[in-house]
């Protein structure tokens, strides 16, 4: 993901013809590839329209949009009409044809087992949120993570997804990149930016000096009905979920139903213009051709795309909304209002923990790129080192070992490694685990110190922890992955260092952590404002705060008419201000 | 699934040779195909035996069963013996052979991981069904729910597989197909129907014109100790354990546990008889070859075979056991017996929307048929207007917004979905869950009011909205994907729209709707009747409910001897009849 | 798993070359392969570096590490710079490289997969712990479960991994083998043994006669960064983890939290060592080869390594602890201290059944051994018969279906079909899994019968039928699978019965049953004496066991600091001794 972000996939070799083209406005796609200058007296050799989404004859209809994938190689299949695979009467390219069938076959079960995993997150922040609310505002905080999944889902289908990668096709890529999740991808080939590339005969290419956003693909309509472009929806789509659930967590035990569901329906125009600029071919992507800082904005699998936004709305939402009746006393002072079930909010960061190895390593989008396998270790170390360094915080803190403050040092140890895990080494991935850890302790007792009442720590760990890990990349980046992403080929950094990946600056490129920092306060400046005047403005039309007798009762009855546990008897502090 | 599910695999050009053949009553396997008579005088091409599953060479004992799956193209290995590959000596042949093993590893990968996926629906089940129960019955509903794993099981290992499966070679399938889960499949052809097929030399082959069930892999024998075979047993074994733990639902609270075993070694025979007809090329699957109804009958992934069959027996179940006590007052009024516990109810939701993505694109039983990204993305739309929809219906008719109905609304769109989810637009699956959505919330109440208790709305999710599934493929399947299906290849329709996939009355083949609706009346009666007789008689072996001293004080302790929450205070009502 | 596990890939001919080689104690490995005496003059073939894990050319640096995948195989990529692919003018073995990066990939994404599954069966032994226990210690015994998987996972990437692992490439394997999961895994060559073997010029090679423990790899550092060696890592650190956490069942309810941390860091000692023994290449696995016993220790995904070590640490950690205050009488008779939530330990049941089916067939380590789809019908063919003949046992004994025992019997056919699942008959699993079913229940009694305090069941679940499943490989394996497993190739089992496969005593080889006894007796030996002076030690160190006080009162609060369920009224027996 970012307008690289998976389909990404660079040549091993040869990287030194491409320095210039870089940094062209208009990115040379791999249809026959533009020759470099010294080059330019060789023919272009002719390649496979699935890697080069061109049709072989143009007097045939375009093979794309392609509902079944026949046209993403060659499906392996009998002769049966005499007309199939003979395998004797085959040439050297029909083999080839249906190998590269494979490739995309092995990419689709990756990318969609790995959405699968995320989606499946949707059961870890319901339990994890519900798990640490009070019993009398079980139901409504289960049935805020429930709806969230279809509110923001067709919000993505009939805006979203159009926003975010309606322009995919025209991100910034290396010379000899082809989409890993096949040639229907170029479909997604409209926008609106500015500075307008234009080709040599003087008509537009789509394609911008910034990008602002994408136009195509409004309810995923004919025009981009191709099984290329429906895998990039669903995975695109269950990571916006998981933004999208992060406010509630924030707004928990007071939000009204009715406002929230305009929510649902709103939270796909922010999340999916920032999602453009950085993984959809957008400004922030192409801050590396453009302005020169390092490989533009990284962000591997979202920790600023998905968690930071997530966490800055969830702020902004919890000081709209204001603290709990009982959070605060009359002198401000917190007090604790536990979770009305430990197993539960264990139960849920497993889930989410086994859903995070979909996250980050299925955003390769390509199963056949084996760095997968260091995004898995790295992302499980990460894990390994939040929770355990706030357990140690918690210890030097002089408090015991809080069950739940456990849960979140091993959550944001994740959100912290989403952006980096797929650059840095094993040991980097424990160190910026190891700080997440410590950050969310401390930043849940900022915040709360600030009259901000987060009931189940979003800011915290997805909001503080998000930024912390969009800024490691910028750190520990060590250069051996991500030659050639964002459309950055730097032949300087190849002498120097033997290759051309994305680098901290403990690795060489102090310029790439600049663009890291734009990138944190883009995210967070964006996210927060427009969420900020949303709730204001939403609060207009239906308030977004229930009574005061609703809060005090619990939401489960008035809002939503079923009680989360009617066969329990519960404590008085369950159900009335404490 | 369906005779061709997942295993048609349609050629993608010269399908006119095909026309006539598809309407005979023996389908043409891929083995050397039989030539179109106007190209009589042309030799069969020789084809790899993982084709079409025969032997290269007659002399030698068949390569099936294959338990290890190296008949299955050519595995690629060293020459570590000077006997394996060194790739500068091998032929054309030999890297398509490795290629092709490549295939069906991928298809193994993906159908496998798909099956579990479907088996940890299981879970989501147990969860919804018992939080939707109260207390005082939690033990009992998660231990039915548990132990319909294993009892369904064991009876469709025992003889459940044979009956549905045992003749699924002889399913009639298009000219050059070939099995996506290896030649393997061939070991399964024996059945019994009406109207045998013989070949010239008058010999039977095991086709029948009208297939009822078959006959072979009972236990898993060693006649069918195949890899593809141990495949296809899997996918399809966790599938009927979807079915059998319907009606633990709908029967909750009251069905007495022996009574439940028997049920649960009985539920296979009703089921794969049925599902024989629709998916193991039984007469349903035929009806398009036999009567010219569409591509016969047409359920991707289940609405009726798995679902509809599952709600008809838990109306017949529901009917025979009676309502609980204290469910309907004197009057005949329902009383609201709430679920005790919703943030369960809605784990199980997502546990069941997330096994979903193995339940319908599973279905191909083929990673390499790309179309599994349009299945993916039709199965989540579905169930974000169903969960939407039910919403919406409830808000119509004056109610709050019920945390529990709109996860039975979200499963209601994916129950619906699941036969048309490969042939529909993605509006058309957002339209066919949000008819769902209205569907579960009329239903629920519409069999309330008619005495009918289901405590989990059992009937209403999987039965209705089975049958409603089934009949949506008949209107929107939109001719894009299914060329061949259950053997039936129409030239015209080539002529008239291009393409030969299924089509709906909205795309052009109204006897697919009438085909629909056959297979509607045929799951519906048949999955009554059968039930009904079976409750009867089996009340008569051990009484299907528990005496009502054990209903009033809750069947946890009385039949399960543990009690589902000991440390928790109940309030009476969760313990007595209220 | 073992040696071999997974990573043996064995050709389909030509082992009768090799019977003399795989007894000599330095196994050959793929590169170039030794020639059989008899062929000494036939010149070696050239094969591919990405099998023989050599570099092609001598004066180029070698080619693993290689952190990004590049040199395992070749990523089909198109001619973007003129180097790439242009299908017309590749030759066959260019399109050879490509297909084995395909098969790279497919078994790159079957093991994350199935290694999600098993760090997902973390949720499940949380579940299944929790909720056997009281309500008091909810929130203790889910810390424990949460917190073991960060606190082994580090020991495991500090020392745990080089110790197991570490030499696991001069493990013994047959001729023609190479590693399914790349050539990296060649970077795994240090260790320490008894026996070192020496090559031709009189350097040792690495190899030993006996194999000890294994030293590379420790904190994954830079001479091991290597895709390949990242999937093996994963995979192997899940597994450990369902190790570390049994243990936390048996102890559960009185075991400080301070003593458990400690314990955190130490199982990975005892765990990799005995790993080494069997699946690292150590003198277990080498047992067929050294002593002429069956294929040397069998055990394919665990049934010993994992479950009978957890079992036994379990069996000394519960001695060493004591029972909990009130579990027997003055009289030493024991009584039912019933766990909290029967649906919360049903739900987990289903959780490990779900991510045992990444434990089993993911343990080929290879997606493309189409075995697979045995072994997980032979995994689910047990769990069903385990929980069927639980429940028959209890009814036997006059006993209700105890729910939660039911559960036990459906992970008591997993923990003992987790060794033989490959080797075997469908029907062999059913009678393993049904002896399973019948062991745990009779064990649980014995247990406690002896005044053993084990409030799980982990004991006999794990330990007494981890111990079962490594016996039934000697007793069931019918010889069709495992051919070459542990470097054995035995020419005259293929004259007697056509493969020489793993074989039980049923099947013609006594010897392996005895292997499988020496397995069991060093495994229970081993851990138990390893673990009670673990926690002898570990107790002077800070107590194993809480006062008290606080077990009386639980240990949520004075251990944790927040309780289970704060908002539920309990009943006074979850919360003092009864």
């Amino acid at each position: 993901m970012s307008v690289a972000i998976g389909l990404w996939m660079i040549l091993f070799t040869g990287l030194s013809f491409a320095a210039e083209e870089a940094k062209a406005p208009e990115p040379a796609k791999a249809e026959a590839p533009t020759a470099a200058p010294a080059a330019a007296a060789v023919p272009a050799p002719k390649l496979p329209g699935y890697f080069t989404a061109t049709s072989d004859d143009p007097k045939k209809p375009p093979p794309w949009p392609d509902p079944t994938g026949g046209a993403s190689g060659v499906w392996a299949t009998p002769a049966g009409d005499a007309k199939g695979d003979v395998p004797d009467t085959l040439k050297l390219g029909d083999v080839y044809d249906r190998m590269v069938h494979n490739l995309y076959s092995i990419n689709y079960v990756w990318v969609l087992v790995a959405g699968f995993l995320v989606m499946f997150m949707q059961a870890g922040f319901m339990m994890v949120e519900t798990g640490l609310c009070r019993a009398k505002n079980s139901s409504h905080t289960a049935a805020m993570n429930l709806m969230i999944y279809p509110l923001g889902g067709l919000a993505f289908w009939i805006y979203g997804f159009a926003i975010g990668w309606g322009n995919w096709w025209n991100g910034p890529v290396p010379p000899g990149w082809y989409p890993s999740l096949g040639p229907g991808l170029s479909l997604l080939n409209e926008g609106v930016g500015i500075g307008a590339a234009v080709d040599a005969a003087g008509k537009a290419t789509g394609a911008f000096t910034y990008g602002l956003f994408g136009t195509k693909g409004f309810f995923l309509s004919s025009a981009v009905g191709d099984v290329s472009v429906m895998v990039l929806f669903f995975f695109m789509m269950v990571f916006m979920d998981t933004t999208a659930t992060i406010p509630t967590g924030a707004m928990a035990e007071r939000w009204s139903w009715k406002n929230f569901c305009l929510y649902g329906f709103w939270i796909a125009l922010p999340y999916c213009l920032y999602a453009n600029w950085v993984w959809g071919g957008g400004f922030l992507a192409q801050g590396g051709i453009n302005w020169g800082l390092g490989h533009g904005a990284v962000d591997f699998a979202g920790s600023g795309v998905v968690h930071a936004m997530g966490g800055v709305i969830a702020l902004a939402g919890a000081m709209v909304i204001g603290p709990r009746i009982g959070k605060f006393d009359a002198q401000g002072r917190a007090k604790a209002m536990p979770g009305h079930s430990v197993p539960m909010v264990v139960a849920g960061t497993f889930i989410l923990a086994f859903g995070w190895f979909g996250f980050n390593p299925g955003s390769t989008l390509a199963g056949t790129d084996l760095r997968i396998s260091y995004v898995v270790v790295n992302t499980m170390l990460a894990s390994f080192t939040g929770a355990l360094f706030a357990m140690f915080t918690l210890m030097a803190k002089g408090q015991k070992p809080d069950s739940t403050m456990m849960c979140n040092g091993m959550l944001a140890g994740l959100v912290a490694i989403t952006a980096p895990c797929a650059f840095v080494d094993p040991w980097a991935a424990a160190v910026i685990g190891a700080v997440a850890g410590f950050l969310v302790v401390v930043s849940v007792f900022f915040w709360e110190n600030r009259g901000i009442d987060d009931p189940v720590g979003a800011i915290s760990v997805h909001g503080v922890n998000g930024l912390w890990g969009v800024l490691s990349v910028g750190i520990f980046a060590n250069g051996a992955y991500g030659a050639g992403w964002n459309g950055v080929v730097r032949e300087e950094m190849v002498k120097l260092y033997g290759a051309d990946g994305v680098r901290g600056l403990l690795y060489g490129d102090f310029s790439q952590f600049i663009m890291q920092l734009i990138d944190c306060g883009v995210v967070a400046a964006f996210g927060f404002v427009m969420a900020y005047v949303w709730f204001k403005i939403s609060d207009l039309i239906t308030p977004v705060r229930v009574d005061k007798e609703v809060e005090i009762e619990g939401l489960d009855g008035p809002e939503m008419g079923v009680l989360g546990y009617p066969d329990f008897q519960l404590h008085q502090g369950s159900r009335i201000v404490e």
